[in-house]
């Protein structure tokens, strides 16, 4: 049986309420650490669920930022620097990763309190997770305002790419499992997945198949 | 052992071999149908997983629009009627959902070629699908162009909503397992998940805990 639930009904509701039902209807979702430096050096980690693909060429990644508290230092260090890491999370690290989304304070590295380690390489400017199987080394590259709700939107191209050898397809695939990278739904609830299928490009009038 | 890819070699790479690279590296999508009707009432189908969040009051739903034909006909008609649904994809019909990306003529219906059934509901302009758990009435707010690579941020309003009632926890989190939505990877992976845990809101100097 289904509940049916109108705009009426939304606006009545309770505040939390509403956030978790909201956050929880868009599906499961990409959740990755962001980590940044300031101009001084002084690192910050922040947990995302809002990545989206925007285009392979230039590679592009998309993510929201609301204008609250607890991302102001991420953004701010990427608009100073240019430069963040994307760094996918595992199922060894997905409760360190959630309590980087506690509100410390701006001289405080998330990194300090949450046991997770850096890691420089290739001259990136920012840091990389080090327990992170799939690491991304991104530049910032727009920020557009959404007025309707001022959230803003981030693009940043991927100019380093770090992922396990064995994960990697011919076709240029990644199997995300076999890098252990885990997704969420809502605000808090952290999933483990298991393929069901990878389907071949479909066509009118022609059986689909598996992709091996 | 990783695997580091420059932008040099991504440049270099085979131009599918890219699309499916950085198409997986965002993580795991959240995977919909999304159904439309034109001005005449002829209905249309698509899958997109390049769905996110943007805020729950309003509750806000983005889209990125490639500028490419497959997915012309569902934003027509989303400009034309300013109505579509979002449809969450289950175990049950990810091969159909899959085959609604073959490029069929504009006169086709995907429900008719894959064999999805409509459902129209409470004045509601576009279809929803029948086999789907979890459905959302959205109506077009805001359409804002990415000039960076042409494609389309399109901002809807959640007005209905129909879940399980089961699914539907007292603080609002909507349990998308218990609903049967799956997650995508890629251009063409689909997966089920199963919940690690859900997490406590996390405070500085505060122990995580299990909601359940």
């Amino acid at each position: 049986m289904k509940r049916y639930i109108t705009s009426d009904a939304l606006i009545a509701m309770d505040k939390q309420e509403r956030v978790h039902l909201i956050n929880s209807l868009g599906g499961f979702k990409s959740v990755s650490l962001v980590g940044t430096s300031d101009k001084n050096g002084n690192t910050n980690l922040g947990i995302f669920s809002s990545f989206f693909h925007i285009g392979a060429q230039p590679p592009l990644l998309g993510m929201i930022f609301r204008p609250s508290p607890p991302e102001r230092d991420t953004l701010r260090n990427i608009l100073d620097t240019g430069f963040y890491t994307v760094n996918h999370i595992n199922e060894a690290i997905y409760k360190q990763a959630h309590q980087t989304s506690a509100r410390y304070d701006a001289t405080i590295s998330e990194f300090d309190e949450t046991g997770l380690n850096k890691e420089f390489k290739n001259n990136f400017f920012a840091p990389f997770v080090s327990e992170s199987n799939i690491q991304l080394g991104v530049a910032f590259k727009e920020k557009i305002d959404i007025a309707i709700n001022n959230t803003i939107l981030l693009i940043g191209e991927i100019i380093q790419i770090y992922i396990p050898e064995n994960s990697l397809s011919n076709d240029g695939f990644v199997d995300l499992e076999l890098a252990n990278t885990i997704t969420c739904s809502g605000l808090d609830s952290y999933h483990k997945t298991s393929k069901l299928d990878r389907l071949s490009y479909a066509k009118p009038n022609k059986e689909l198949t598996s992709i091996q």
